[in-house]
């Protein structure tokens, strides 16, 4: 089975457990709009890509985990986009959770992601029971506090905060538990595959940074603009557009560095440059180079 | 060392590894001021009875299993409280987390927690690996979708809701999984164990509508009245005083009835009688009494 059917059947699965019998519907509405249809599932794909470099030994494990790491992405965007953080109207082309439900319902879709996340894992296990402890501690990690993309998030409401400091925590921790989670599922050593994951995480922040600069609003599916208008901190606001282009691409660079040696290393660059041409399509650079020419001259 | 020492323990841990180097200081403070002081910790002492009841042969998981719970439950108090559910400026006699630390951080703080609390029970489960799955699964299913705390939550934004089905999952869940997860933790079968906590929960959110209506907001720390305003579903207001507090009386029989035979169950007994006094006080019985009169003539 292709990697995008094993992720869908994976999120499908899990989404058909929340709505049993006796699921309150506008709830059990929200959390599906909040997952289904999904934007590029890019960290499921990479959990499953490396699951399979290291040789995929149990692919259901490898599915969950996949599922587990998109319903926690999923859960993070219903919450950012919240009327007390970005106050997002669209995502992903569509009416956000709060918009289409209301803040009520759109809190507690996100609550209901996150648990539904773990569940998801959990279940998972059956086959490698031994393996879910590790899974956890790493997922937690990555999620929560201290470092996680929770955290990430929190530093938007500190006076100051280091820009790699906060974009490490806020996508990088996601994807790095991407790479570890596909690595563990196969029980293979995460820790050598924590960088890849961690870098081109890092890369995906400045990417969408750039995006929110010079993107066009219609092709990303949500409004551009809103880190100048949040003063949230930003690659773009840190090194100027150019800086901003150069610092991504050293980034792609470091996680392409970064794959372990092994029979799964080219397809995982092949993923990593299709991934970064995905992020920033030629249109886009075109139009941060031409905004960084007018802004220099 | 005693029931309370261990739960505090085993909270201060939890929040220690949150606040390591690193971690944002706003969210931390607010995710400690969401766990301390406590309130009664009446699910983890339910909890460690449980496993003491079955013998308690891991205390670790034990107490990792207690604080989870306590944690799941300090999460949907924060996110109970925020502005677009309960407005609460008041929780435990302190400043809820929203009114303390602004909007953000409760919405995160809530979301910490619930990460907080799975890593808890990963964390705890080091010596009894085996055991985890089915305690994952068993907390997933007691707080997230489709019947859990969460979704008993999501019942308010409901037009229409049938009073069981909303107590049973708001409040009834989380006590069913003390209990569950108590006997789980010793290695024990959880469903026979599952009635007990279920009953006392449904009897603790009755109580909770009891002293809404007829309690005093300076005893109990937060402010009365909230059901009536917010139109809230409630015993009160299905059953009037006098059936709620029969329908109290005959949850706390039947929790009683629950309690499996054998060398723990006197004292589980003993500890519903006491929970049963420290819910409902002879003052507000007496309260509610005269307010039912009053009603009735």
């Amino acid at each position: 089975m292709h990697t995008e059917a094993r992720i869908e059947r994976a999120l499908a699965l899990a989404l058909a457990r929340s709505e049993a019998r006796g699921a309150p519907p506008r709830l059990a509405t929200a959390v599906r709009h909040a997952v289904m249809p999904g934007g590029a599932r890019i960290r499921p794909q990479l959990c499953l890509a490396v699951a399979a470099a290291c040789g995929d030994s149990d692919p259901a494990l490898a599915d969950a985990a996949g599922a587990a790491i998109e319903l926690m992405h999923c859960a993070s965007l219903v919450h950012d986009d919240l009327p007390c953080f970005d106050d997002a109207p669209l995502r992903r082309g569509r009416p956000s959770v709060h918009a289409a439900y209301g803040e009520r319902c759109a809190v507690l879709a996100g609550d209901a992601l996150i648990v539904m996340a773990f569940e998801t894992l959990a279940l998972g296990a059956a086959a490698s029971p031994l393996r879910l402890p590790g899974m956890m501690a790493v997922l937690s990690l990555r999620v929560g506090m201290p470092h996680g993309i929770v955290a990430g998030q929190a530093w938007e409401c500190e006076d100051w905060v280091a820009l790699p400091d906060y974009q490490r925590a806020k996508t990088g921790s996601l994807f790095a538990a991407a790479t570890e989670l596909g690595a563990l599922a196969a029980g293979a050593d995460a820790s050598s595959w924590r960088g890849f994951g961690q870098w081109l995480g890092e890369a995906y922040q400045v990417a969408d940074d750039i995006r929110d600069a010079a993107g066009d609003a219609a092709q990303i599916g949500k409004p551009t603009g809103r880190d100048r208008v949040l003063g949230r901190p930003s690659a773009v606001a840190e090194f100027g557009l150019t800086g901003a282009l150069t610092h991504f691409e050293r980034l792609v660079e470091r996680a392409g560095e970064a794959v372990p040696e092994g029979p799964g290393a080219r397809t995982l660059r092949r993923l990593l440059h299709a991934e970064s041409e995905r992020l920033l399509p030629a249109s886009v650079r075109a139009t941060a180079d031409a905004m960084a020419a007018v802004q220099v001259a």
